[in-house]
């Protein structure tokens, strides 16, 4: 079953905004086994809208609009659907009602412009009639055709509870079985990663995709048949034959993050940790506490971004910095010692380094950095030279930072188990 | 003159990448004065992409194509446009030169699967030759197709050093002159935007959108004109009614962001900030690290993300935990005093609150947050409750937290102008 995407807005064609919601459109769309055959983004025009969902009508068998549904003026989408499918609109009573009862909860005001958010063309069926944003459906030449809104938050929710379902009961013989595992690759060249790969004889229908996804490589790994067996095989044949060369440079699979598996991995050794950041100020915990429940292993740190910090709540001497500069194996090891030691922690882990894009000497350039781990057994510190801008050192810091924890977390699992 | 961007991957169109480098295309041709007529994304297949590909060519004046570009399998693109515009490739010299000595630097290695980013379409010519992604154009029926690598960080950089500098040299006639501000508001509801702007009486000429970004919403202010000097009048003034009717609730501008602006407004009052952030877990310090420079007004601080950090590095005393607990108005306080003492800072910012999804209780449900500042003269709490998820949660939070030493910020000032 062909599905095609259309996103409406000049929001979009100008840039302004990241269309997000296509993107999540058809990744959920592609898990359920559909195939995309396009995705359009195009501007706030009645006649583009048009021309752009009878072509779509034309060849594919369902189709997801996003966008344009709104009061404002410049929300067109229900205008053109109207023409291009000869279809008037007409106000939806449920909608205009749900509309007048929440007005009155908060206003007496007249519904005035909100009441465009109710007409819509002839034979739209509301998703939500509930919601301000209703979003509807509507079959045309037998197929389903879905209006989201534009804002991700709600289409998301309309797409989940709502098209998901509705098309999987539409054409259920149309499915093919699809087997996909996204292995995440860190610390890996993306032609390293390609040569070992090219080194396991792999079955023709077995595909494999790469995607430098910054500071990872993913790599796809997609088996479709309509045999359910055949295709569970070749599949856990080819997750076996991966794991094997790539080793534990895959740090995490699908929608894991290296922050969420670290947190795994602390819950799974029943250990804490705290951290001291200099040149990442405050990425490390953010991405730690972005995951819901991480308060279970994450108890917080310092952000030394300034010296001063570094002497007052990390002990840091001065004469440290004075000697061998505040970017150096020694104070590295100092903020990881005293972080873990002042928060009571489990595991201390630190960064000191030169972001950029100023700071940087010919001794120290930009993109050296140094990351310190302490623990109750030891210590230790390992020296970067990463290259890149601002964000993207910031970013490699963050990650190896994270790795370096997770590779001493599998290591403590492996003494267990030899132990 | 009209552009059509075309998007190629399997790994965008089945969602597993977000599509970042159409939009960035499209934001720098619209800034350019360009209309964007659509943007379409299809996955790694030689008759989809020769099909959008001819079809453009049909409608528009030049094509911006990414992606498909790389040495791997599933790269397409040329191969697609090879038979879709009947030019056999054939190898560039240059680009098979530069990979070879590349190579040569760090391996013996055969050029082998390299070789592929050599073959080019006939007539093609490459953007950026001493690049490993060399990207090119090819001038068919007398327009200009750009086709640039997929990855964002190289894309960027031959649109910005090629594909721009070319185009405006095309068709120098059909550029209308265009003057476009985006006003970026915070803690103002759209549909209160809406309401104060309809006040505004403004030229039908005035074109304005208005943009949900979460937490903020984004107002576009866009005049085209062929003759510059009308539109520059109908500009300057609809921008003086915008900012009369929105005041303090517009942060900044175009692609301004708070924290920019918080850092601006520190540096023009000769302050500096420090921060002792719970729910956020970091996010505050991040964002205001993100800027280059930042280490001139932002000293760090404490993430006290568990009780026990606020106890030993904030001196909030334990018996204040226990009597009014870690989300309070004087927990709040005593953080955003501490971390001002604590780091010799001007300014202590701190949050605590909840974050959910769980932690939360009926006096105190999910969304209840308290953010403090303290200053030499003064200190104040302000208590907050938010809804939306944990990202969203977290996201108003440090918002917010950045608008309150923002609007402290503009009120010094105004008092330093009055006095």
């Amino acid at each position: 079953m062909k599905v095609e995407i259309i996103a409406i807005g000049d929001e979009l064609t100008s840039g302004r905004i990241l269309n997000t919601t296509s993107a999540f459109a058809a990744r959920n769309l592609f898990d359920a086994g559909y195939e995309i055959y396009a995705m359009h983004t195009i501007g706030d025009s009645p006649s583009l809208i048009g021309e752009a969902l009878k072509r779509a009508i034309a060849r594919v068998d369902a189709i997801v609009v996003t966008g344009g549904l709104g009061s404002t003026d410049d929300d067109l989408t229900n205008e053109a659907v109207s023409r291009a499918l000869n279809r008037p609109t007409m106000p939806n009573l449920e909608i205009l009602s749900n509309i007048r009862a929440h007005l009155d909860e908060i206003t007496n005001a007249p519904v005035g412009e909100l009441e465009k958010l109710a007409w819509l063309p002839k034979g739209a069926q509301a998703l939500s009639p509930e919601s301000r944003m209703a979003g509807y459906q509507l079959i045309h030449e037998d197929k389903p055709i879905f209006f989201l809104p534009g804002v991700p938050s709600q289409m998301k929710v309309l797409m989940v509870d709502h098209v998901l379902p509705t098309l999987a009961t539409w054409h259920k013989d149309h499915h093919l079985t699809t087997y996909q595992k996204i292995f995440r690759i860190f610390n890996l060249p993306e032609a390293e990663v390609n040569r070992r790969i090219a080194t396991v004889d792999l079955d023709p229908d077995v595909h494999i995709g790469y995607y430098p996804v910054f500071p990872e490589v993913h790599l796809s790994l997609t088996v479709r048949d309509k045999q359910t067996n055949n295709a569970r095989r070749l599949f856990k044949s080819a997750c076996k034959a991966i794991n094997t060369v790539l080793g534990d440079s895959i740090y995490g699979h699908d929608r894991d993050s290296m922050e969420r598996i670290v947190g795994r991995l602390l819950i799974k050794n029943d250990l804490n940790l705290a951290v001291a950041e200099s040149c990442t100020g405050g990425l490390i915990s953010k991405k730690l506490t972005d995951t819901p429940g991480s308060s279970a292993y994450f108890l917080g740190g310092i952000i030394s971004y300034a010296n001063s910090l570094k002497s007052c709540y990390l002990e840091v001497p001065d004469s440290l910095l004075e000697n061998v500069g505040a970017v150096s194996r020694e104070v590295a090891e100092t903020m990881a010692v005293t972080v873990r030691t002042g928060s009571s922690a489990d595991i201390g882990l630190s960064v000191t380094g030169i972001a950029g894009p100023d700071g940087g000497t010919e001794e120290k350039p930009v993109g050296t950095v140094y990351i310190g781990i302490a623990t109750e057994e030891e210590n230790w510190v390992t020296k970067f030279r990463f290259s890149g801008n601002r964000r993207q050192i910031r970013t490699l810091t963050a990650q190896s930072g994270l790795d370096l924890v997770r590779k001493y977390l599998l290591q403590q699992d492996l003494e267990e188990e030899t132990a």
